[in-house]
């Protein structure tokens, strides 16, 4: 198990779906920074279950607290120790999953991995896992938010076979992604979306979907090469989130399809620096950002867990149908919203921290 | 710079286009492994410029030196030094480009991370700095083809607009892709690739790409959730190739738009372990290797180096009409198929050693 | 500030001296081991202030709680989070010294590292900064208890200017070491010891000391030179407890005055691999543990905090005279010793599973 | 094997006694640097064997090229390859040694780790492999010099049984060391010094010795407890040295006999902030530097290789008598002194750039 992420501002994260709780340990936080848990819970109550009818009935309040690592609401530069307690556990609800992996979940893989799992739930691989990475991540970006006025900002761009439109990348804001339990900001696509999620509902099915993050105002210069490309840190963070396929920056897999004379963003005169007319680099070259809007996309398979019956065979190879009985979502992309947003800030604030090692605190401002 | 990938088998690259030679240092290899030269040239020659008339006239033997860590044909559990000389060095090709960033390269953002960036071709940026990759991940997939017969077989799917069609990933090999020089394995497509190239190159433009990978015979168990799931690692890993824009596992974004229903993959029992009777997930879930065969696509952009003139501005910020001169392939994807290969080894490998300080050497065959 | 020891057995410590608590989060401990906190917590007990009239009166329970990673009494291979709530805690002991840094401590540095500092007592600077370390040591020793038989065993070998005499290092145990509250296993020193303990007391100053410690039935093969030496990483981790001055390995600094045909270490037949006559290595050799007992010496500095008065300057350069109201030990090293073991339990699995990547379960026995 | 040391300035180094050559690559260099191979050789020249008749006869120029990462005289930021041939080689000096392991020579433990080891000489196990840390090391100091005028010095404050008298920390200069080929400043200790090699070479035996190392001007907060405390990753460095058994930071094992009201370092006024009137600390408080000196010591063994005959067994456990025939030194201690500096350097270098990355360039000057 690898549950540690990033070289300076390092996050550690802890817990299962039903044993005491989860949390994490952020070690490299900047010193001096206003921190309590107002500033955390706010995306935690983004992610977690029961927000709508459109996802999981598993009520959880969530609440997180700061176990170390801030005085006076200030931080200390030590690490800050997160905890979020589980409550509303119902282990009862997985048993017939003891002797039947439930196909395309993690129940197989960890067996045959560790030898052993947990008995109830998805273990560490439940999305209770993502509650760390969230509280981490709303401090990261509280940071870049503080130093760079850098903004991130995710939605839902497509639920099953219903796309968005074209959104404005340099308006869209977290008020307005949340004016639907959709969290999509194309007013026309939502209530095809929402639909869609009713029916997968009805059939006991689920639904994929994906979702587009931008990252704005991010200073020039952010990602190491070679190996740490920025594209390659943000690629890593976002297929460590359960349930994703695909990662896209900027033009993604359609610009594969154009010539270079179009693909390429020529530069011109920006306040300061240099910025570029088109953007289909997504903010990134050579693996450096350069100042303009840092975007990519993030496929999110159908949640594994169904209620529909499942022609499978159990752990001894027999041939078995299942059937789940637990709560799960029928779509998961609402709720990944604030995970893709917090995997991102974690991405970026290591990212700035590694820079200013090199260059001190004079990061060019995008 | 973070030249350094990998956590067990670690490989350190270094090199620039036009200094003395580039090469890489292999931390961690497996001792008493049989190893020579020869293991690594027929990668590095798949990778070198100059192989048809579709790719950069620059010739380069890039022939390799193993500096160390090998006696007698056998490797000692020491580090693995490599070297692949620098020769047809040409920097008056690039003077015109000393004073104008070229677009959609790497020639601003270097610049402005660092201060100072090499004065002629891409220093680091160049294609030249994947040869370390290569040369590595020749001796990493020699220890896993030795170990598990596990095979790992890349080739170009799309050039441009134009898609090969379905191909059988548990018959495709190396020598049936080599056989044309665009490594596309469906011939039908092959002559249209080759057009598309061609018109590219007359037009002084360039074209894209998508390679697809599949890597057979990998043990069940691989892959280190939550942060270093494999696929997280197999995107971090193909991101960090030049040119790279996009990342899909097994359904990758198709697999967004089905219902979990069909994209869950029902067990069955196979040969001494459980197999799925459809690969959606693409051989991971819960970001563990399942034993089937792990596939992945990775998108290319077009080559940012075009010979068509075109507008942008000078470091300075005045309007300046660009025109490159040195040589550049119009599409790189072919050349990169060994890149690929390579990466996916590089992970493979790393994954197997880890989960081997686990359970030691009782990995599950695939 | 790095939190974080270990390369595949990693710890993740937490918490100041004055906050909710204190804690750890285990990444990568093996799978299906037994484990509850009644494994962990006689050596927080034994590490735990309040054990003795030797030791500061502050009293804290210091009962851990699993937060994570276990379930039906077997760990999962998920990560372990580890809690101790703080309890018994006086601010306004420490009101003096905001203004004033104590001299050999670290509020000076602190505040420059890091522009702020915990108001109240050491912070992360304070000794219960180790509980985390202890809780994550005694988790590793149980591996390598059950796994190999290895025997950590620490003493108190020097108190201040008392020396204990010879103490045979094949038979020395816990329970001997026990025996007495200075925790040296030399009868006829302890008086000594403790009368000099009660003396530094009386005068309100303080003593250092000498730990010894070995480590028997360590597997051949644990070290990874060339950085990673078994000796460099032991030192690394001794040199890390608060207080630590110096660290010697078998011989020592008493070994340079020795000529290299008496210090060279003759082999002999031992039941399944060679052996030595005898171990001025120390049990180490070129970086590698060759089976015999590790043995090694830290050095502990006498605690900086005193009751006498200091002369000394506030943070604003003007003389003033420093008297400490708070809880302190006149001498650490016998609550010391669990730390020393416990951090050589997380340096010696870290090792035993960076070999068994190497060779599998094929660790040769010592 | 694990051949890479640094977090953001790391080196990764290769090269046996006996293959192509030994070098590192130096990741994570700042751009800008001025650098020639001119800047590297002199540590490398005071380190090389046949200086003196104290030191072995093998004659090696250890001529230094730099292969990559620097261009008109300038480091790019991007990896520095540094390479130095192996040209002196006679392997047949060591085929006695194929079936007997040397005692305390790394033979046996590095058979047994790798099932492999080098067939002459001591493979990776060689002093040779030092040139690497040197050449790194060397790069490390001159940005510390430019940036801070830091200065480090080390010098042989023992041999044997043969102390030097004390030296004057802040006036001791390389100059003043090299004034004598034993390295030692204490002008009244070389006779006895050099008197004793040559007594140990005549009696085809060994002696060690102790190396001293004092870093003037590091900046006020280096270090990053808890784990990676200032003085714990110089014992991580020191003891990575081959033939190293000991470390002491200030006032080392003799402080454990002070007591606590006169080990204190009583702070003062000094310029721009506060220092201390005694350094008994070894500018370093709570792991982190406070602005003072930092100074240290190193133990290292008498060499294992001896010419007298010694009674063993072999390999497969048979008595034997063993002899060495190679060309060694009797006392190594006078060539580690530029390997001990140039493993301070790259430590504090790379505490400089992780504490960069917390407050930019507002380094407080010492």
């Amino acid at each position: 198990m690898s549950s540690i992420f990033g070289t300076l501002f390092r996050v550690s994260t802890f817990g299962e779906s039903h044993c005491n709780g989860v949390g994490a340990v952020v070690d490299g936080c900047p010193p001096n920074l206003a921190l309590s848990e107002a500033d955390i819970q706010p995306q935690l109550d983004r992610r977690r279950p029961g927000q709508s009818q459109l996802t999981t009935e598993r009520q959880e309040a969530d609440q997180v607290t700061i176990l170390s690592g801030v005085e006076n609401g200030r931080t200390l530069g030590t690490p800050i120790g997160l905890f979020v307690p589980n409550r509303d556990q119902r282990p009862g609800d997985y048993a017939e999953m003891e002797q039947v992996p439930r196909p395309s979940h993690a129940d197989y893989t960890y067996q045959m991995k560790y030898g052993i799992r947990a008995s109830s739930g998805g273990g560490r691989a439940s999305a209770r896992e993502t509650i760390g990475r969230v509280a981490a991540g709303a401090i990261a970006e509280k940071v870049l938010t503080e130093r760079f006025g850098l903004q991130i900002v995710a939605w839902v761009s497509t639920v099953g076979a219903v796309d968005a439109g074209m959104i404005d990348m340099d308006a869209i804001s977290r008020e307005r992604v949340d004016q639907n339990s959709v969290r999509c900001p194309d007013a026309s696509a939502v209530p095809k979306m929402m639909a869609a999620i009713q029916a997968a509902r009805d059939a006991r099915d689920s639904l994929g979907g994906v979702i587009t993050c931008v990252c704005r105002n991010a200073p020039v210069g952010l990602g190491e090469p070679i190996f740490d490309k920025l594209e390659a840190l943000l690629a890593h963070a976002m297929l460590s989130i359960p349930a994703t396929k695909g990662f896209e920056i900027g033009s993604g897999f359609a610009g594969t399809r154009m010539r270079g004379s179009r693909h390429n963003d020529p530069y011109t005169p920006k306040a300061g620096r240099l910025g570029t007319l088109t953007n289909y680099s997504g903010g990134i070259q050579g693996g450096i950002s350069n100042g303009e809007p840092v975007y990519f996309r993030v496929a999110f398979k159908p949640p594994a867990t169904i209620g529909r019956e499942q022609s499978t065979v159990d752990f001894g190879g027999r041939p078995t149908v299942l059937q789940a009985k637990g709560r799960h979502d029928p779509c998961v992309v609402p709720r990944a919203v604030p995970i893709v947003e917090s995997m991102a800030a974690l991405v970026l604030l290591d990212c700035v921290l590694r820079q200013e090692a090199r260059c001190g605190r004079d990061l060019l401002p995008c």
